[in-house]
């Protein structure tokens, strides 16, 4: 190192510095610790890597592209977490460490409040276009007792690899919520999930196609589970045997989240309804913890 | 540290290492090393402070309205940059490290590119409130050559904190484009700046607040000096006294770049003029270096 970089260095670590005296009279304390914590990694990103002014101009355009490319239906910062790896790690980080439990994989930026509730067994799919598929498991807990009343909220893609907020309108299909019964058990009628890619015709798709990753995930299934006095668990149900399950654009597949769709070419189904054509079933358990906070 | 918590860092680790391992076909060597360093420094950011799913959702929140808060006339993602001392770090890493060059600092939200041109000795205030400044100095290279043709942009605020785009309408005031004579003298009128808040009404401002910082910036005069064969000068010119320079909301001050105002109550000016009034008078030399790239 020359004396000349030094004093660079120097100049540079200046600037830091300040920036973190800046936070020190923050009122919240836990802020004051994001705050400086983020600062130091984004100069220290920034100086690793002597960002340049192009560069910096680049970051700058790529999030305002973003923001106005986000709305009550497009979500493209999380999208932005999303690929980057963020919110499969913020999963990582803050979920129970229980051997177990179910593993939770990300939320994604297709959930919404106040889905349509179907009866146990009902079927959510609602003139989705794709596969008929009898989702069924049991919600437990550690010790296998079954939660009776846990509420399932359940979203999916459709055979062309859209949500139904995707689409124009209010629409709302291969969407809904349920309880299981007193047994824990729950079952519904969807459509089998496909693979899709993420929305990728804005700033996150462009940084995809420029570092050669695809869009796509794998076909999944998600579900939010909440129960009384037990921590809200979200998750997907991967179908085995899809080929993007090594290079989920999201990151967010789990060897234990994967299971296999069972093919039927007729009835009658496990809930004794007579399927027309072709359907499919999968079986899918979630063990929940108890909630901390509860 | 327990055998848990290493179990929760190996799978924490594993999410990095899948989404450095996702850029590794990055066609641009340069984004691959940019990304993979994003991406390593956020991570680190996000297990440092156990990120929670609320300030997760937070972060995404506070994007989002700073993307729709965004448009032709205001920049959040730039007054973000600008707190949290990234943009003043992006010039550090950026400038040249020549002793006895005029430092740089940040560009800001409000350079218009063609603003007006006045001829040398013009008047760029063009009905912006104020006192009027007469403001001069010489355009050098390092050994003291004068710089003749050098292009100035120079733009403020008025007495009111206000830049002309922060105005209803194509209004340009306090703000111009004149060239260095065969000497490299350079000598225009505008109005003595003030201090002034960053636009805080956004996202930012509701950061800034919480940490307990000021949104204010001392008064400045910004620069932009360009010139064929020398490396563009990005400056401000800051008014030696004012309350705010140990406290710039943007750390953009350098004590190199603070300048006595004069006052006078009486003309004539230097350029032979008989101000009505008081009037004030600041000098500024600016000293440019090689461009590397010519």
């Amino acid at each position: 190192m020359t004396a000349e970089h030094s004093v660079a260095d120097d100049k540079e670590q200046a600037v830091t510095d300040e920036v973190l005296a800046s936070f020190d009279d923050t009122g919240d304390p836990r802020l004051r610790t994001v705050m400086r914590s983020l600062v130091r990694h984004l100069h220290a990103f920034a100086r690793e890597v002597r960002l340049t002014e192009q560069e910096w101009n680049a970051a700058i355009e790529f999030l305002t592209r973003a923001g106005h490319i986000t709305d009550e239906r497009r979500q493209e910062f999380v999208l932005l977490s999303d690929v980057l790896g963020l919110s499969t790690l913020a999963v990582a980080i803050n979920e129970p460490k229980t051997r177990g439990a179910t593993e939770g994989t990300v939320l994604g930026p297709f959930f919404v409040e106040d889905s349509p509730e179907v009866p146990l067994g009902g079927d959510i799919a609602r003139g989705a276009v794709g596969t008929p598929c009898y989702v069924s498991g049991h919600v437990r807990c550690l010790d296998g007792t079954p939660v009776s009343g846990a509420r399932l909220d359940v979203w999916g893609a459709d055979e062309d690899g859209f949500y139904d907020v995707q689409y124009p309108g209010d629409r709302s299909a291969a969407r809904g919520r349920l309880r299981t019964g007193p047994d824990g058990a729950y079952r519904f009628w969807t459509v089998l999930p496909t693979p899709y890619p993420i929305p990728h015709d804005g700033p996150v798709g462009d940084l995809l196609t420029a570092a050669g990753r695809t869009p796509m995930r794998p076909a999944h299934l998600h579900f939010k589970v909440t129960a009384p006095g037990r921590r809200a668990l979200v998750t997907h149900l991967f179908v085995a045997g899809d080929p993007h399950l090594g290079r989920d654009a999201v990151f967010g597949v789990k060897d234990s989240l994967v299971v296999e769709a069972e093919h039927h070419t007729a009835g009658p189904a496990p809930d004794g309804s007579q399927p027309q054509g072709t359907w499919t079933s999968m079986s899918f358990d979630l063990v929940l913890v108890p909630d901390e906070d509860s």
